[in-house]
């Protein structure tokens, strides 16, 4: 058995993206096992336990990942998170991967899927509402298959989106008001909001939005009214109707999840996808055990690990 | 972070006994968190992943767990499993424990907390129909509540009955025949069968059984009959009907689910239990989350760890 302590760590961004194209592909054709997310609430917060195998792949697993939101006050990260992964032919464990940095870039890879297949523009201006670690990893895999030609950014806190943008790695960036950052060709959200923060008027036809941050009920950063003027993709319409950014305006009556327009995974196989160059286009992400397999397969073939004795 | 590669080794199980039995009262109370199993199936066996948070304790994590008929030919046992446990205030994955041992031990502890308020003598002839690791894990485990004078075993190849009781640490130990392994104060079954061995007609008033070997639909070892004549205790009512001794019965109609007399933790806490000294009481384990994470915090008081990095 394996440790691997960071291996997010050099992870080739690009190779990630294929691989979660590939996971999603093969959830749309029916030939994944993913039983539903487990939630345990704990006192400051919960934790999800996430199995799922690949035969594709030859990959099976289980990702379990907590969310404390007031962990940031003791020096820790809201989420941590760590995947076991078992050898299909006999069942024995066989790695355990920190999956905290993963976590981050395999959400990051799913936008990266979703602008490829559902953006009309192949040069892009970004526009990212919110400016943490998620920020970060959807440009840098949108990065890999679009060309940026620059990054608006707003934060509730307009220091931390000038901070943002001091990062080197990035496309040219800078901070905005909320209205302009929504002026843009692919908008990503990644607050953990709980009322609309992007308003309809703001949002011109043609631009895809990756909403994200909606991660469990009672969450939302999208003003219902775009999602009933947009075609709307989920990753998994179960998990999306009951955590992602539709679950509050299907609660409230605003949204019919009749409405869903299709999956990821139908989009990447050529079943679904954008119908003209003026409509608008959201992928609702609540992010899928498959993704967490995908990438920790992408790791496993190159980070550094520690052996541990089992059995 | 800490990895404990051997925590089944030299643990106390007194201690293991009155934990698992805490447990059970903590679920009989109403005051556990713990998810239906997932089950996901790969071409040679399946996994589970079963979390749990127990509050009394302060323990919250995950087993995950294979079931691999084919494995022994391979050199592998059946049965390997793992368990995470988080810390309850931040959920930063804290230990991560090989459970192969201790999935012996937790349910051989399951047995014994059975034995010890549902068997009506405390010194007991121990009949058992199956050698394999979880016979021995029984035997071991009631020989800390209750006085064993002797064992006897019956396997479907005898050579197997006779080399199990070559092991000094057991009591005074023979290899029979089924119907005369039968006729004893407690009977614990541990095979694999998918069709009845034990005959209605061989089993006394009085005896108390534990069926621990179905924990999954079609497997099942017990008469029907015994099961309508006894007073039939189960671990956790969905799981038992779902997959423990029951399930095959019920599914055939010879069986009532309403016959269920009540839940392990609830013969703990004294709100159920053996009516008199002739009856014919059931213990239908199928294995819960909760028993993971009670014997978990035992081992983690003692056993040798490796420490690893996290974040």
């Amino acid at each position: 058995m394996r440790y691997y302590p960071d291996p997010a760590r050099d992870i080739d961004l690009r190779r990630v993206n294929r691989a979660i194209e590939e996971a999603f592909a093969e959830h749309a054709r029916g030939h994944v096992q993913m039983p539903p997310k487990l939630y345990v609430t704990l006192e400051k917060g919960d934790f999800r336990t996430m199995p799922a195998y690949i035969p594709s792949l030859g990959i099976a697993g289980v990702k379990i990942v907590n969310v404390h939101p007031g962990n940031p006050s003791l020096g820790l990260p809201t989420v941590m998170a760590l995947t076991v992964i078992l050898d299909v032919e006999t069942g024995r464990p066989e790695s355990i991967l920190n999956a905290t940095g993963l976590t981050d870039l395999r959400t990051g890879a799913a936008g990266a899927v979703a602008a490829k297949y559902l953006s009309p523009k192949r040069k892009v201006r970004l526009g990212l509402v919110g400016s943490g670690r998620q920020a970060r990893a959807q440009v840098m895999a949108i990065g890999q298959e679009l060309s940026i030609t620059e990054v608006l950014v707003w934060s509730r806190n307009r220091a931390n989106a000038e901070k943002f943008c001091e990062d080197p790695l990035l496309p040219e960036c800078r901070s905005e008001d909320l209205k302009t950052v929504c002026d843009c060709d692919i908008l990503v959200t990644t607050t953990p909001s709980r009322e609309p923060l992007v308003m309809d008027r703001w949002i011109s036809g043609g631009t895809h939005i990756n909403a994200i941050g909606a991660d469990a009920p009672g969450k939302q950063e999208l003003d219902p009214a775009i999602l009933r003027r947009a075609t709307v993709f989920v990753d998994d319409p179960a998990q999306a109707i009951h955590s992602g950014e539709i679950n509050v305006p299907i609660a409230k009556g605003l949204f019919d999840p009749g409405r869903i327009a299709g999956t990821l995974g139908e989009v990447v196989i050529g079943r679904k996808g954008r119908k003209s160059p003026d409509e608008i286009t959201v992928f609702d992400s609540t992010g899928l055990a498959i993704q967490d397999l995908a990438i920790a397969a992408i790791a496993m073939g190159s980070a550094e690990a520690i052996d541990l004795p089992f059995l």
